[in-house]
């Protein structure tokens, strides 16, 4: 590795909220090689720098923000940070990607990582012009929606064009799936992290960089940057997600049968014609919109024209917003999902847990577990989009019904009865996927490493496997059929794979839409991006290492808080239960099947078959020797 | 009363299969004037011949066939007749009403009653020509389904105007909801009566009758016979019924959101609209079908002309068969249902038992209740319309998973588990009204005798009160309101009605679909028809005690074989979950509003309300003082 990394030096920012203590420390060299920067940095700092069994909302647990060393360059879709922590939501690893451009304002601000710890005494914000870092009194934005709070901040400090990170009134209380939220509507959505940052009374972190950044080898950059953009540009996929984003992919999901349907009973929705991205295209979209440095401008502005919800305007909604704020709660009514959509990023919540959870309180209704009177005013019946509004207020504002369903799904069917009917894993709720068709994603999802998530490990080809056969055949080795959505086979190796990618390229600093999801940027694109920005000169075996590295590492902080083989099966209903509608009907996961592909997987890993612990050979060979030998000696305190 | 009761003598034909033995016995006056006939008087024989506690497949268990004082008069849809016994799949009184020309041609006989004990040494049939009455040899129809039965037996006899009544395979096997089929496809359906049939070794009971009937006032009775017809003829729903007879029903059902689907998982059809009565008219309707002497003509036969079904044909469908062997299968394939309901009656089988029973298993499928490779073969998904027509077939075969289900899907639950998917009352499985919308269908349903039931108390208005708002009005005195399905008040008034008016047309021998399910004939009508056929001076209020005294002598019939207010619930889907989809959604039946509702059912009955066993006092005056003293004396034993 070249002695110069992105040619200037980089730093973490140390924020001790109890003490009012503001260190800046140079990132670590040894730090970049073995985790690159972003979430593996995040994580290789989270793991350090907690005690298992922390209290996720107490002082105890840091707030870690990270941009890798590609975020904020010329490289495309380049617009990505990640904040970890350990997850109110799941009590293991938790981190949570985001888009749009505080990210590379944060890199040209000339920090990598910012380390929250502690907790003020009262609300505060931190405002970070360059070098100049300072913690600003918040009360009086205490309360406020994140719209509100990001037009006051940047009023008050004259700052037009500074990036706003903030939680809304959802974070404030310490809803267990509160989100983050820059750019009004580009989220850090999942397990959580917007109810750690309440939890230590921290409204905003306010960025202005002006410092700029280099890199390494300019031309060869540049000229990798431009092969990149192209190859974009040229994919079998790009003017759909161009023009629709994921949007594309709600006709997708009820055509193959696996959209997610009243709390996943069913896996089409009648109504899901009137959900398509044409559409909302149609109806709706006002103006495409693109994060940082993005050739590609998924996003789109919204705004409803007629009805009970006119004058809704905001941005997207993605996928899965539409499906947990949609179908999942049997909800038809567009205009009131582009609603809702809005309301979550302005209280600030995941919309697929926000979703999950409402639609898990819907079949509780529908079952009698929870009873019409139980929550005054609170009956949830499926596809009352009034209702769904009204408990997405109630979940932030921890009102009534919303109290218990601000803790997440899992604990309120833990407190309320119908376990069965919550569709996560480790805690986490599950994204708008029916994975009892495609069997690499309901491995995906089971074990990753922050619970229930298709945002580690998804190999989004299981459901378009014709198009990219060739790449999976030249990358991955893997020969497949037109069934292999449907098949056990090679999908450990599938898995595996991606999760070691996705962990690159998270932590470099792309988007992963257009990254791995979708596969116009390839392991090569990400060899050479880096070796250009920074001078080193790593192979692409040594990146996927790093890769496997990191994924370990988030697997480690799992099990050293008790995360066992156990916890890598997926949810009750989709384990167990046939999809009953649609295509797909009759589709389960067998058993047998199932445990011969996680055997095969953990085999792939190095873990132990019985227990699901990362085995000792394998992580020394990964250069985790301390992490597993500190987690190992919980794991036998404990037995 | 007129000494002469119908201007000539009333005989009950009884025979003795064990014995061979052959009875004809002039039908009591006594009876007729408590009873009146057909369903009436077979319940009060059914009462007298069988101890509490006997297997209804033995040959203890009497089968009874009745046809009322007005069946195959010149009455209006008079082509009725009742088969009555203990029913093998509730285990509490069991009957079943059936349309067609067999009653009116057993009539024309001279019989108004059969009674079949015992059991035969081999396979039998029952041949009656009027006076001639005979068992003959079916050892070499065995195994032969209904229709064969019906070809065989006319060209061996060489009558081709008889009217053949019989059982196909499913009632052979004793498969506990086989049916007794005439005219190739109508069906004395429910509980059971093929299974009793088949357990006895007889084959078919074939008449012929030359000898015509008479009645007591010729002139009056044509006037009245005109009026009735005329009044049919001139209801608002007229042309519906004669245009679609009751495939009307399923837009209906999709419309206003009763329309069981997938085990009753939702209450509409993403695939209902192919299902329309109007459908079936333009594709499959070869020529509309009436029962003896109908002046509506509902049913119709029809025919597959193109796929995979192509060449079926049949009778019917009715909407129940549409629904029980559709939507509640989730089977989009409306030429498959046509074929299913085919099979059901060649083979002997109640279609909503068979649906219902199918329906159960592809939940238990899709719940992991039941897994793959449990039944070789036999796996159940929903919608696969191959696996519907399969299982039909072994279930009558009681093969694999159809030799459970042929027990029925209660027994089968109680088996494999999965009970509270089981939609029934009494342990007999709900028709094709998701009750949570209509709450008087919801009381109806669950306190009907005979179990889980539309045909003992159906107040078809509930779903269409402005139709007959005026009616109500006049003939019940209930004020109905446009949410008038949707309450409790009034709801136990507007049963009770019912019920005593439904067993008074079931036991005069007319057909309900005119008779009291929609308006045209009213209490006065019947009263006419009755007085002016048989000379009987009776009122209007005197007929309806006469029903309230047969609906508590079925009562009886269950409470001496445990019946109690627990049995008078709805089933568990139904009272404790909520309708989940279409405009229903939500709703669901109210605990405390249902108890009301029951207790008020309860004093209009002068049942006791704790227990639900009819009150002394009552019963006397209803002049049941032996049979309420004869069951108690059983219910004081067992407490």
């Amino acid at each position: 590795m070249s002695k110069s990394w992105f040619g200037w030096a980089g730093r973490i920012l140390c924020i001790n909220l109890s003490t009012g203590e503001i260190i800046k420390k140079p990132l670590d060299p040894e730090l970049t090689r073995k985790y690159l920067g972003q979430a593996g940095i995040n994580a290789k700092l989270l793991f350090d720098l907690t005690e298992p069994g922390i209290d996720p909302l107490s002082p105890e647990n840091p707030l870690i923000f990270g941009v890798g060393p590609l975020g904020g360059s010329l490289a495309p879709c380049s617009g990505r940070f990640t904040v970890t922590s350990k997850s109110p939501l799941t009590g293991i690893f938790g981190d949570s990607n985001c888009g749009g451009h505080w990210g590379p304002e944060l890199k040209n601000a000339g920090y990598d990582h910012i380390i929250i710890t502690g907790k003020a005494e009262q609300p505060v914000y931190l405002w970070i012009n360059d070098d100049q870092v300072e913690l600003r009194d918040a009360r009086h934005l205490w309360g406020k929606n994140t719209w509100e709070t990001d037009e006051l901040i940047k009023t008050q400090l004259a700052q037009p064009s500074a990036q706003v990170a903030c939680i809304g009134p959802a974070g404030e209380n310490q809803v267990r799936f509160a989100a983050i939220i820059t750019n009004l509507a580009r989220a850090a959505a999942r397990t959580g992290m917007g109810a750690v940052m309440g939890s230590k009374y921290l409204k905003a972190i306010v960025v202005k960089g002006n410092r700029g950044m280099g890199v390494a080898s300019p031309d060869e950059f540049l000229q990798t940057v431009h092969k990149s953009e192209s190859d974009i540009q040229h994919d079998p996929l790009y003017e759909v997600a161009t023009t629709f984003g994921t949007t594309a992919i709600t006709g997708l999901a009820q055509m193959l049968g696996f959209l997610p349907t009243r709390n996943f009973q069913a896996s089409t929705f009648e109504e899901a014609e009137n959900h398509r991205g044409e559409v909302i295209l149609k109806n709706h979209v006002t103006k495409h919109k693109a994060c940082f440095n993005c050739p590609v401008g998924c996003s789109r502005f919204y705004k409803v024209e007629e009805g009970e919800y006119a004058g809704t305007v905001g941005e997207g909604p993605e996928y899965e917003s539409i499906a947990a704020l949609g179908s999942k709660c049997g909800n038809a009514e567009l205009p009131s999902i582009l609603h809702a959509n809005t309301l979550c990023n302005q209280l600030g919540l995941d919309t697929i847990s926000a979703g999950n959870a409402i639609a898990w309180a819907m079949e509780a209704y529908q079952r009698g577990i929870i009873k019409s009177g139980d929550f005054a005013g609170d009956d949830l019946l499926w596809g009352d989009h009034r209702a769904v509004i009204d408990t997405i207020n109630k979940i932030a504002l921890r009102q009534g019904l919303g109290d218990v369903l601000a803790e997440g799904a899992l604990r309120a069917a833990k407190k309320l009865g119908g376990e069965e009917f919550v569709v996560h894993s480790k805690g986490m709720d599950y994204p708008a996927v029916d994975v009892r068709g495609t069997k690499g994603m309901a491995l995906a999802f089971a074990v990753s490493p922050r619970g229930g998530d298709h945002l580690k490990g998804l190999p989004l080809y299981e459901v378009a496997p014709e198009v990219y056969q060739k790449d999976i055949k030249t990358e991955i080795g893997i020969d497949i059929t037109p069934q292999y959505w449907a098949e056990y086979d090679t999908k450990a190796e599938l898995i595996f794979w991606h999760e070691n990618w996705h962990c690159v390229v998270d932590s470099l600093g792309l988007c992963k839409l257009e990254g791995i999801c979708i596969k116009p940027l390839k392991p090569s694109h990400f060899q050479q991006l880096l070796a250009t920005a920074t001078g080193w000169d790593i192979s692409i075996e040594e990146l996927e290492a790093v890769g496997e590295r990191i994924w370990n590492l988030e697997r480690l902080f799992g099990v050293r808080e008790g995360i066992r083989r156990k916890d890598d099966l997926p949810p009750h209903r989709l384990y167990n239960e046939l999809i009953a509608t649609g295509p797909g009907t009759g589709e389960g996961l067998d058993h047998d099947k199932y445990e011969v592909m996680l055997n095969k997987y953990y085999q792939l890993r190095g873990w132990d078959e019985k227990t699901g612990i990362p085995g000792r050979e394998r992580m020394q060979k990964l250069g985790l020797e301390k992490e597993i030998e500190a987690v190992l000696s919980v794991a036998v305190v404990e037995s």
